[in-house]
């Protein structure tokens, strides 16, 4: 999977030095998502993992309810100037009861996110959508444990260590131990790939695990956590307040700033345990 | 504004001390983007600065060419349970040759911003959306005064400060001197917003300046920074290789990784001057 990176020879400036030099970049190409051959949306991703990534967002977005509306998946013919195949597009067919809903979705996709947006009421249409409840996952973390998780994320992180140029979303068991890991350009889409490889791998609810990114905590990716029925959501910087609102409506623990040994704990404290407890 | 932060009581945690504090989030909220009535999209953004976010949105998108074509732009009466306007949702009205393609946009917006998504094709279909050529700007800058730009945007950041949780994209003229700065929870709504500063102010194109922003540099960001003629973008972070790949083809100055003295010029190296003629 060469397309995850390129490379590309930059001016270095440091002070008074100039030198030219090559360095890796992550890589970042469009996908095209159709549902029945329909385009339905376009993401900026970084290629790999790509039917992970449209299960994902498939989930996320509430298009299935989990793998057994999935028929398939795959890579339409969209050739570039050359004839060549870009692997820049993906149809997804559903099955059963999914597969009725499809022409609907393909129309009225868009209009059906936007509506209802003010506030309180796109948290509720939101709340509808997940099939698992998360507050009733009585599954607990040490401090110490959560402390340990961005270094274990950042070593398995191949691409950035050479690039510097992508988010990661790993999913760790309740012992610590990194189940997958996914990177691309952007959180969200590192987090639609972790899920997407659950709902492939036919492991939702994926109950009693922590997933944690390596940027932000926003509003769509506590949203996508919860979809998947993941208890914990732990990100290495600031939540925002949407965030922290609807994890606490939906009962998903979230844990921000996680440097170092410390941590703040927004809502869910009673899943973390104290350093003693470890 | 209060609706840029709010605050939140939280669980900090660090080693074997545990505390009860209030901080300070950076606030997230739905905005619906409406055409003549119309939803066409919606973004998570920080509250504020909401009808340039949507004048750059309009300009990123292709939706107009300039400020002649925005007749004007509203809030909506979007109530809440309570009753209250959320100032969530922005009507856009179309004036002149603009207003007469709204029902279109309206209904093609999506797919005609997913067709022929295929790498090179996509590239050229965004390159005729520009109404300036950036490739033409002569303009240069020192790699001393790049390298200042980080320490004066964070200096104008003041939300950010309290609660770490927002992206800044600043504005600077050819001297280093800050034009406008804009921040919000999404990286390509801080960079809208400033473009639609500049819309908004009759002060397209962007002619002579350079466009700072606190994460890394994608390839929408160089679009957006494209459409609004400016010509040089610098970023604190990485850029992907499409972002690389567009600002070559289009003739901007693409700056990375800009951290202390030192930074990598990726494109158009020709307008950053070494340290010595700062």
């Amino acid at each position: 999977m060469s397309r995850i990176t390129g490379r590309r020879r930059v001016r270095h400036i440091d002070g008074e030095s100039q030198v030219e030099r090559v360095e890796m970049l992550a890589a970042e190409e469009p996908l095209e998502i159709r549902v029945s051959g329909e385009p339905i949306a376009v993401t900026m991703r970084t290629p790999g993992d790509d039917f992970d990534l449209v299960a994902g967002f498939a989930l996320s977005e509430g298009l299935i309810a989990g793998p057994g509306d999935l028929a398939g998946l795959r890579y339409c013919g969209g050739a570039d100037a050359d004839g060549h195949n870009t692997y820049n597009v993906i149809d997804l067919v559903f099955s059963g009861d999914a597969a009725r809903l499809a022409p609907t979705i393909s129309r009225n996709f868009y209009t059906s996110s936007s509506c209802g947006v003010c506030g309180k009421a796109s948290i509720d249409a939101v709340r509808v959508r997940s099939a698992f409840d998360v507050s009733a996952d009585d599954v607990t973390v040490g401090a110490g444990l959560l402390a340990a998780l961005p270094d274990r994320l950042r070593a398995a992180q191949k691409v950035f260590a050479s690039t510097g140029g992508l988010h990661a979303a790993g999913l760790f068991d309740a012992a610590g131990d990194m189940l997958i890991l996914r990177e691309d350009v952007g959180r969200h889409n590192a987090v639609d790939k972790v899920v997407g490889w659950a709902v492939r791998e036919n492991r939702l609810p994926l109950s009693r695990t922590v997933l944690m990114v390596s940027g932000r905590a926003s509003f769509e990716l506590v949203q996508k956590a919860y979809v998947a029925g993941i208890p914990v959501l732990a990100a290495v910087s600031a939540p925002s307040t949407l965030a922290v609102e609807f994890a606490e409506s939906v009962g998903l623990t979230l844990v921000g700033f996680l440097r170092g040994s410390s941590m703040n704990v927004y809502t869910g404290a009673e899943r973390v345990r104290d350093r003693v407890g470890v």
